[in-house]
């Protein structure tokens, strides 16, 4: 029911999701592990390697690993129409969160080997290394070397929690390739994802139109009071490092949060008090700020406010607050036209979709830097991911990937 | 200048001081440390009795271990007036708290013995057992058992955290006595103590006349909420535990003490987020609640209006609280006859004074049961105790001692 005759193998892409899911699979934790540039890693590798070529792919490595398997076009020219993901994982990770895209990305080409054609233009499917940053930072780093954000021999000489330099784990795993990164620059890049939040559930919406990504804001705030007796110390001689920082969530959820569009988002994630004793008063407290908006506007202003605040309750309390950014993000916006293509293949097709905001990060934020971008979700059951417990339907994945081979050929019509 | 010519030695009380606080003394710490029962204590409890004997006082030793050593009257009958307190510390403690009002204790005897002369009634200078409650709980042991609060047999059962049985460790360091808990009750019990509090040097005062000691309420609240991705997850579909505990904590402080009288207090000093992640909304919080007021019905008042909270916070946030109360002592009101007195030899002296509650227990809390007793508080800078740079002035010490002096002197006359 494709434009073009081509039709999805639901039942292969399935199956493909299964299999490498399956490995680095623990039984008794419940998830997969599969590390960057571990062997686990080079496992699954190798089996995206193998359903690249058994599709007659035209296999492409880059000197930080990233993965592209090419179909090539009918004739010429023409710069490539990209989609992909990423295939390292988390530690017990769910079997979705990345692999979903790239292995969707294989359902299209195979839509395309099965019915005998070529597209107009090269369909490239990526995977792209290191997309969740566990051993080595940044995450997502392939793609944001693919990007120009950042130098091959910078990601090659980085240093893992383990110690390891990545580019002698890569050289080990037999994933350094000889393309120069960044050589593939595509016309568009497509990326299909499980939404890893709640909203397409709590919505009924089975398909969302990811419009652009939230700017990300993360702060380390640490207070110093003073340190006493819980019973002896009247409220007004208080310097209480952990009433501060609890002034401060709160503060975040009902003024700043409360007071702002919805689309502002404010968690306090991590939080430790010193000497964390019963009836002592805290003499430190340190906490973590993750704000987010789509808007880089709005979340500067959520920034200030917090940062007034703070300026007030130091002097209220009589204690010391200092701040450290730890991530600084500005917010992503996708290509409006690629949006508008997803969002009419999802009509189309008559799924319940919705323009939404990618709350995590992706390598298509990465890519949206040298191509017109935007992305594709499915609901996350739960919000759930990261977790052995992500889930997604299978019909909810199979018209998913469906949306994706419309818009790819929707594309490959247009130009 | 005290009624009956009688003088303090305020040299040797300080020395006494000193040397007390050597044993158990920590060079690289600089504090010492005489947990209960300890060889450290038994060094402790040593050097005691033998200035109580230098003194020719009458040392005697109940089955619990507390050590009193009696100056006879010069006549007869009527019960003893008893001074004491403890000398058994925390972990790296000052060489103040306890050791100071024991012997200033043995100060009051000393002056009596200087002066050639015996007091009306025998004067009992007593130090109880365990009072800090460091390895063997629950705190206060030594007066609880004295006053009737606890069995001896429970408390030489007790298991400490090391695992020994108090009552051997009590017949290994030799201070198992014969003489049965409760055997002597006086006539009246007064306790010299530090503050532990900065009230009297933010109130730049020499004495604390204390009238009662605080109730003491103590809770562990774990909220149970729903972890989830900090980025993904709308505010409205939230169940943030750790959002909830500092909407608690600043409760507590904002609208529980902020509408409460002054005596109100509340202290959260331990506090933990679960999973701990800068990018997770907390699954759960864990945090202790410390609520204290001398007044009973006031502090039930807290409670109520803290439980009700929780309640309405549950349902606003969709976390399931449940609390577990882990402390609760109710207010002790000490005896007005008393504290009249303690007033008026401050007066006397000149010396600036003011009515206070302890925040903090002490031994007088169980002697209070089974005597008139008050307190008589001395200045703690910074209101630091439990610590090395726990600190009284000399000059602080020798006129709170002053001052037992004179009421003791003061009580002897009157009965």
């Amino acid at each position: 029911m494709t434009p073009a005759g081509l039709s999805l193998d639901a039942p292969l892409l399935l199956r493909q999701i299964h299999a490498l899911g399956a490995i680095g699979h623990d039984a008794a934790q419940g998830g997969r592990t599969r590390i960057a540039l571990t062997d686990a890693d080079k496992a699954g590798r190798d089996q995206l390697v193998r359903w690249m070529r058994e599709l007659d792919l035209d296999v492409r490595i880059d000197r930080v690993g990233n993965i592209f398997g090419i179909l090539p076009a009918a004739s010429g020219d023409g710069r490539p129409l990209m989609v992909g993901s990423h295939i390292d994982t988390v530690r017990n990770a769910g079997a979705l969160d990345g692999c979903y895209g790239v292995l969707a990305g294989l359902a299209v080409a195979r839509a395309y080997r099965q019915a005998g054609i070529l597209p107009r233009r090269a369909i490239a499917v990526g995977a792209f290394t290191n997309e969740e940053g566990v051993r080595y930072q940044p995450d997502m780093m392939g793609s944001l070397v693919h990007a120009g954000g950042m130098a091959a021999q910078a990601a090659l000489d980085a240093i893992g929690i383990d110690g390891t330099r990545l580019g002698d784990e890569l050289a080990r795993i037999g994933y350094a390739g000889d393309m120069e990164p960044g050589t593939l620059v595509p016309r568009e890049y497509i990326e299909l994802h499980i939404e890893q939040g709640p909203l397409l559930e709590a919505e009924d919406r089975l398909i969302g139109v990811v419009e652009n990504l939230q700017g990300i804001s993360w702060q380390r705030v640490t207070v110093t009071g003073v340190a006493n007796h819980a019973g002896t110390t009247p409220t007004r001689l208080r310097h209480d490092a952990g009433y501060a920082a609890a002034a401060c969530i709160a503060y975040l959820r009902e003024q700043v949060v409360g007071a702002a569009p919805a689309t502002t988002l404010a968690t306090t994630g991590s939080l430790r008090f010193e000497p964390d004793v019963i009836n002592v008063i805290p003499r430190k407290a340190t906490f973590t700020v993750d704000l987010r908006d789509p808007d880089e506007g709005r979340l500067q202003a959520a920034e200030q406010r917090f940062a007034d605040f703070l300026v007030a309750l130091a002097a209220h309390e009589g204690v010391a607050i200092d701040t450290e950014r730890l991530v600084r993000f500005q917010p992503v916006a996708f290509d409006p036209g690629l949006a508008d293509r997803i969002e009419a293949a999802a009509r189309r097709r008559g799924l319940p979709h919705m323009r939404m905001t990618s709350g995590a990060g992706h390598d298509a934020q990465m890519m949206a830097r040298i191509a017109p971008s935007a992305m594709i979700f499915v609901p996350s059951r739960e919000g759930i991911s990261h977790n052995p417990r992500e889930h997604t339907d299978d019909a909810q994945l199979i018209l998913g990937a469906q949306v994706l081979l419309d818009v790819v050929q929707d594309c490959l019509a247009a130009h």
